[in-house]
């Protein structure tokens, strides 16, 4: 039994990532959820949602507080942009060292519970501004998490597996629809509606939207009418 | 102005860490303190009482829940081994990934303050058992927060400072006592009595008491009657 620690935010990449380990690699799956001040938690039922779906092993919620850091659209009082998708640079929605942060516990979880994989469903293509989404920085936490925890010293390393890296959203819309993901349980919005349904403006609906159209694939979730305000 | 993080357990290495970045250094201080489970919250009470008595520009304490992860004596309901302090390999006391997870936090808030350097208290010297103390690892750190962060990525990158990294016990307690550090606010101890003072028989009491005999220094802490029961 091989056992993997994946990194569950309840969004789209991340779902599909543990999808792939389910049921792709036949993974013992232990998910991690993150509370970490961010502005809303309707992500925290989706990740349970999700994990439930799928038949992980088991499921935890870690709170960390990143609002104590600071300097984020997603946890500061500050407004998320809407439909300016085409801005160059590292976005203000970018959690200053979040994938360095979740990937750090997931070590740690890793350790205790003897997996020798964590997933994360970091990709480069749509988030090529957030450094923390880049190969590099994968291989080099790999590195890092080998000589920093007693499973690498001890000679089980760390694999850190990123299956959707180089993929783009209709590929990985395709294959979590291959592997019978639910969408309808997955939620991406930066900035969802009082109702919990998307707002469709945010950069994180744009690229949702946009993947299920070139996947020739539906979304199940409803958007408001696209006219705007 | 050149601005540091520090992490701050309010124990003697992180304690003299800090006399350091600020009375040697010079550095504008942002301290680092996290209530993450651990069994008691006495080191909080310290690393509050140290920072302010070296008055850094700001102490902040961040919440990540360790105890969701598991795997240690100092979070988990084990019990904090006594009176064996030679035993070999990796403690039981050792939490998996803390610094990697506490790095990696420090790491998001220099990238928030635009601090330069993180500063930790490591030390190869008596905790040679725990991997995340180890040079090696400090160093894979740094490259892995220069890759993963805005501030690596934009072109300045963090610097990771262990300055107590090869001193020996005594040799640490001497540079505190020059640096005019006042001991008798720290806390070493992972398993204090019921009035906040150090049970003199853990490991961590075992190698303070011997650093302060060792420096020719006195302890300011008062421990229990060392015939023991």
């Amino acid at each position: 039994m091989t056992r993997a620690v994946v990194l569950l935010s309840g969004g789209l990449d991340s779902s599909t990532a543990l999808a792939w380990a389910v049921r792709r690699k036949g993974w013992t799956c232990h998910t991690l959820a993150f509370d970490y001040g961010q502005r809303h938690s309707i992500e925290l039922e989706a990740a349970s949602n999700v994990a439930r779906s799928l038949g992980v092993f088991d499921h935890r919620v870690i709170r960390v507080d990143l609002r104590a850091i600071g300097g984020s659209a997603l946890t500061d009082d500050v407004e998320v942009p809407k439909d300016r998708h085409k801005e160059a640079g590292i976005p203000i929605t970018y959690v200053p060292a979040r994938n360095l942060v979740f990937l750090s516990l997931a070590a740690g979880m890793a350790e205790s519970v003897q997996a020798r994989h964590i997933v994360i469903g970091a990709n480069v293509v749509d988030y090529s501004g957030y450094p923390d989404c880049r190969p590099a920085f994968l291989k080099a936490f790999e590195q890092c998490a080998r000589l920093g925890t007693k499973a690498g010293v001890e000679g089980t390393p760390l694999h850190i597996e990123a299956p959707l890296l180089h993929l783009h959203k209709h590929q990985i819309i395709r294959l979590g629809l291959e592997l019978g993901l639910d969408y309808s349980l997955t939620r991406s919005c930066y900035d969802p509606l009082p109702n919990g349904m998307p707002c469709g403006r945010c950069d994180s609906c744009h690229f949702r939207m946009e993947g299920f159209r070139q996947a020739g694939a539906t979304d199940p979730l409803p958007y408001p009418d696209q006219a705007g305000p």
